[in-house]
Formats: structure tokens, sequence, C-alpha cells
């Protein structure tokens, strides 16, 4: 049996949930860290979990945890969640499917096989996008002591709310206590949209994800020489866009040479004056890199660093760089892995073992406990935009998957 | 003898008409057309001119004419000048420069050696720079019976004021008896400054030009997907800076190819959403390409509308072309090329024949009159800056140079 659900009901509780957005309907979700909607939709979740019969409580900073109680060992924790905020304007389905996954599954364990052996845990992290200040990942950091009071003291929103201040209102507060890791948990599923087209150009109703890319994002800057168009002769130049598109060029053709699952952009170019008639004296770009390899990662890393020089010299240009970002790949567990293989097949669902080329808690989590991901395909791959969306049998497949494996890693 | 001029007068007149500017010295000379400096210079310079003795009018649109008459034919004309308008935030030398050399140039004829056979005109341009309306080359067009009234009539400045607002301001109006090339004159030489690196990097002193670019500006938009920048595999992506790059590569090692004096400057580049982690779903670029022959330009355009095509089927993107520019070649006269190589080699001056990248007055003079154009080195190449600058003994070659000549052509 692929779907455990009615089709309805999953739907309403996704619309329940988009009506806690700073934004109307048509502009997507939008619910940032300690903001009023993320206080109230935290209240009222607390009730609706109550009322299932979660046992619920939030630690210091405000990540939630609702669980039903395990009959042979309480201690030993099996957890499914994701994250409450969004980004600005976001979809209706990243973050907070996760938690809605998780509570359906565990509300239909409990219903229909009583109390588990091992205790079932729905965690709703307080933040992961970054979106409001600078701090992504807030909540699981939070939740395994990866994070100190000090390193968000005194951050801002844009409108100049200190992070301390709207934390405090939102009734939470800093408390030593918690920068340390939890130790209960055994196992962590996280449900998420892919955000990506593999699973819909495959034409497969799951993904089960191994592996978090690590990701390396660089700002380079190349300095040659701002000419007029028409005087100056190509021998003349020292041309930075023309440096540029061979810097790019090179590093798209190795990546492309190299093949899946390294992913390169250069997202962001910016030349100077950018003008029609002028040679760009300046231009500025970014580069993210992506693999699931950390020994893939540095060698094309190197690579790429390799050629901005070899570039930059052959134009007789100044070159910049400055890596901002450097993230390692993150293994997810072989024994939650197997778990979901076992539950994937037996149900018939189609799926593929891939990775995440985008960041998640799971991320976070999978360090110290047992940790793998449940991906649902993504309409065209679109995400962070009100437009994100996924089919809702294949949301009901992954629901169905994350009880099924729920049950044989908890009861 | 190299030098006729005293530095020191010829600094000074540059100064003197630095003074008309909008913009204080420090920010470069702004003198626009028909704006409250263009009104004032046009005035004192009259009365200075007439003050050498000159005999100065106006035609309906503003061009002034300072004229020494010949005296064996009065209505052969031997003409030099240049445009008095600037760009915004222009520098001191371009356009004023050329005015500047032509009075003192005849003014040091006539004291030295009385009235010219043939009459000696210096041309003050109303307008060439097209900084306020869009409108460049108003004064030498008007002069040549090549713009009408229809063409500017409703046109605005940034501040909403209207042309012929300005210009019945500033004491002129339309009058349809100008709308007729001028035919009396002989010859027409303009110095001007190089704005290029050519003389300063070959070590010369003087440029002479024998032909004026053509020149057409494109701007290509390309339509691929927006992605995430970890969720797609490269094989997914239509990542348009990727295609851009291989666009921009292949016509810039093809212009090397092919070499000088063809240009191509991909000046502007804008790719969208223009942010690090999003595959660039569009990117707008401009192409400017230059030639001194109508058959090789065209022969480029060819290659690099091929090139566009090509790529953009590979990638599998939509695009978009439009050309809104397509200036011909303009040949100089060869029998005052002649007169300035002769002069140049007389005075032992170093130079080159060579072609101007950029557009001038000359271009539309010369397919009316025998033309031909002096270059003085401009230092690192920059013009349209308060930077812009010649040594001054430079400035005084190229102001003896067109004394030289217009000597060989009036007396």
């Amino acid at each position: 049996m692929k779907q455990l659900f009615n089709n309805e009901i999953i739907n309403k509780e996704i619309d329940w949930f988009s009506s806690y957005s700073k934004t109307p309907i048509n502009e997507g979700v939008t619910r940032l860290l300690y903001d009023p909607m993320w206080r109230k939709i935290q209240a009222d979740l607390k009730t609706k979990l109550e009322n299932k019969g979660f046992d619920v409580k939030y630690d210091a900073i405000g990540n939630m945890m609702a669980q039903i109680k395990g009959t042979e060992c309480s201690d030993c924790v099996i957890a499914t969640g994701s994250h409450i905020d969004t980004v600005q304007n976001g979809g209706r389905l990243d973050g907070q499917f996760g938690i809605i996954a998780g509570y359906l599954a565990v509300e239909y364990l409990y219903k229909t096989y009583g109390p588990p052996k091992k205790t079932l845990e729905v965690i709703v992290f307080a933040e992961e996008e970054g979106s409001r200040f600078p701090h992504a990942f807030w909540g699981s950091k939070s939740m395994f002591g990866l994070v100190k009071k000090e390193d968000v003291i005194g951050s801002k929103d844009k409108a100049g709310n200190t992070f301390e201040d709207e934390m405090r209102e939102s009734g939470f507060d800093f408390n030593a206590d918690d920068y340390v890791a939890r130790q209960d948990i055994e196992a962590f599923v996280e449900v998420h949209i892919e955000q990506g087209v593999t699973l819909e150009k495959e034409n497969l109703e799951i993904g089960i994800v191994n592996n978090i890319v690590g990701q390396k994002r660089f700002t380079v800057e190349l300095f040659g020489e701002s000419n007029h168009a028409g005087t100056t002769k190509m021998s003349y130049r020292k041309d930075t866009i023309h440096a540029f598109s061979k810097i790019a060029l090179m590093c798209f053709d190795e990546a492309n040479r190299l093949g899946d699952p390294l992913v390169v952009t250069m997202g962001q170019v910016i030349p100077s004056p950018n003008t029609v008639n002028v040679v760009p004296g300046e231009t500025k770009f970014t580069i993210d890199m992506r693999h699931t390899s950390e020994k893939a990662l540095n060698e094309f890393e190197a690579f790429t660093l390799k050629t901005i020089d070899k570039v930059a010299k052959e134009f007789d240009m100044e070159v910049k760089v400055d890596k901002w970002m450097d993230e390692l790949p993150v293994e997810m567990g072989d024994s939650v892995i197997q778990v979901l293989k076992e539950s994937a097949e037996e149900m018939g669902l189609s799926y593929k073992i891939m990775h995440s080329g985008a960041g998640h808690d799971s991320q976070i989590v999978a360090p110290f406990v047992d940790t793998a991901m449940i991906f649902t395909p993504s309409i065209r791959g679109i995400s962070h935009n009100p437009l994100e969306e996924t089919n809702i049998d294949d949301l009901n497949h992954a629901v169905s998957l994350l009880a099924n494996a729920l049950y044989k890693l908890a009861y």
C-alpha cells in the first residue's frame, strides 16, 4: 500500500500551517523566527498536538518537542520533524511539510498500534533558513550545543529589532543548560521537498537521501582596465568580461567532464561600469560549488583557483578571491537509510538513493544521530517561491513511508 | 619646428573654456546643449573672436562660424573646429580643444602672414555628444542638412525641458533654409584627443586620422531556466551565464584572430536573478563591434549572430537579439591627409596614420567635404572623465601642425 492517508487531510493541514503567514496567500508563506506569526503558530500547534495526545514542551530557545512516550524505553527517542520558519515569500511545503508529515505519521501509528516501545518525537525546529537574522540552523544547532549565546547577541533584523529582544518577547530565553547536545535521540528522519528536478525528471515517487553536499562559496574580483570600447585595440585591453568568460567556461567544462554530483554556479556577475561602450575594468562574480565528497570538492576548488590564477596572469590582471563559505559534506546514517529502503520496497514505491544539493536540519543532526531524509518530488524544481508545489499523491507517499519507517524503528 | 605656440597661452585658453561649466573644476566640465553655460560661452566666445579680428555669425540652430575672409576667393572656405558641448562631468579637452586649436592656429596665421587667399573658418559645432537630448551630432548634421525639425521636436531632457524651448531661450530657432548642406567648404581639419592609448603606447606625437570606424551595437537576451544552485544537476540546467561565457569567449577569440582594427566589447552583462545560489535563468548583455571596413564589420556581425544562435541551440535556450545601432565606417579625404602628412614630416613630428575608434563631427562632414583629423595622445587613454589629459607639449604639436596645414590649404 503506497498511501496510508487521506489526501484531503494532508491538504487541510498544509493550508492550516500556510495561514500563519505575514503575507497574503498568493504572495506565499512568510513566517520568520520569533515574529508574530511564528509565536502564534507555536502556541496553536502546541495545543493541536496536545489535543492529539502528544506530550509537548519547548526548549529554552523555542524548539518544540512533541512526544508519544515509549512503553519499553521512554528515553530512547525516534524522532522526525523539520523547521517551522520560512523564507520571505516562501512556499507552502518547505519546512512545515516535514512537521505535518511527522505528526500525521506518529498520530496514525498511535491510533493504529497504540503507544510505541520507544518514544516517538516530532521536532519543530525553531529556525533553519536564516531569513530574518543571519543565523541559519539556529534551531538544530541549539539542540546539539553547536551555538552559543554570544553567536547571536546583538544581531538585528532589517527593522533594527535585536535577536534577544525578539526571542524574549516570544517567551524564550537563553539557558546555559541547553547548550549540551541531546543524547537521547536514536534515529531522526526528516521529510522535505527535493527543491530540484531529479525525482520529477526520473519519474520517481520518493528520494531517500544518503548525503548532504558540502559547499564552498567564493566572491572573485578581477581588476583590469576600463577603456573606451572604440579607441582601445584588443591587444591593449585588460577586459575583465573577456577574462571572466574564459574562467567561467573552463570551470563549467571541467564540471561537466567530472559530472554528477558536482555542481558549479556563477550566479552573480557584476561588471563595472556595466555600460555598452566601455571595456569593463572590473568584474565581480560569485562561485558556488557543491559535491558529496570532500575530496572531490577540494579538488574542484583547487582546479578553479588555479584557473582563475592562470587566466588573471594571462590577462595581466589583479585578482582577489574571497572564500566565505566552506561546509563539509554530511553522510546520512546507513541504518536509517536501510529502514527507509526496506519500507519503500515493501510499499512498492519507486525511489532512488540520492544526495541533497541543498542544506537541511538533517546535516546538523546527522553527526550526532543516525539520520536520513525522505524527499518528495518538487514540481519543476521550484522552491523558496509561492509556486513551490508537490503532487498531493507524492506528499501522501512521503507521510506513508515515514509512518512505515517509524513503525519499524519504534515498535 | 615642432611648436609654434607658447604652452602658457594654450593652457590659459583651455582653462578659460573649462570655467564655463555647471560642475566645479574637480568634477570636470559639464556644458550641455542650450544650457546656461552653453549660452554664456557662446556669447563670450563670439566677443573674444571678434576682438581677434574674426567675422562671427551663428546659423539658425546655434553653430558658430568665425571667419577670416580670403583675399582671392572669399567663398572658398578652409575650415577647422569641433564641438562646444561636453558629456556630464567630462574632461577639459574633448571638443573644446579642437575649437581652441582652430582659433589659435588661424589667429597665428593671420597675425603672421596677413589675410589668407581662401577664407579660414573656425566652426564651433553646437552639439555632438548627445548628453542632454538624444540627438548626437545635432550641430554638424544641421550644417549639412541631415536633420529636420521633426527629428527633435518634443524631445525632453531629464528635467522635462523641451528641446525647442531650450533652443529658443538660447536665442535660436529652426529655420527651413538652414536644412541645406553647406557647399562652400573645401576642406575641414578637426583636432581632437585620441581617447585611446595607441599614440601613448607607441610613443608618437600625432595621429592623422584616415577613417572613422563603423559600429554596430546589439542587446542580446538569453532565456534559460532559473534553478536552485545545489539541487539541479549540471545536465538538467539551462544556465544563461554558462551560455554567455561560451558566446563571449568564441567572439573574443575570433576578434583576436582577425586582429586590428576590429574591436568587440561586451560592456554590459546582467544575469537574473543575479544571486549566488540561483542558476541565472536569464542573461542580458550588450555587444559593441567596430571596424574601419564595412565588409569586415558585416562578416564579424554574421559570425557573432551565428555563434549566438549555435550556442543558444546547444543549450536549448530562447534568444532575442536587438540591433539598435548600425553605422557605416567613414573614409577621410586623401588630399587633406596628404597635407597633414607633409606638414608633420616638415615639422619633424612623429606620427602615424590611424583610424578613429570613436565617433566625431568629422564623420558627418567627410561625405561632403575633404576632411581629416589630427589626434593628440591621451594620457592612459582616459576621456569623458575629469582625469582626461594630454601633455601640453603634445597639445602644442597639434595646434602647430594645424597651423602649418591650414597655411598650405589657404595661403
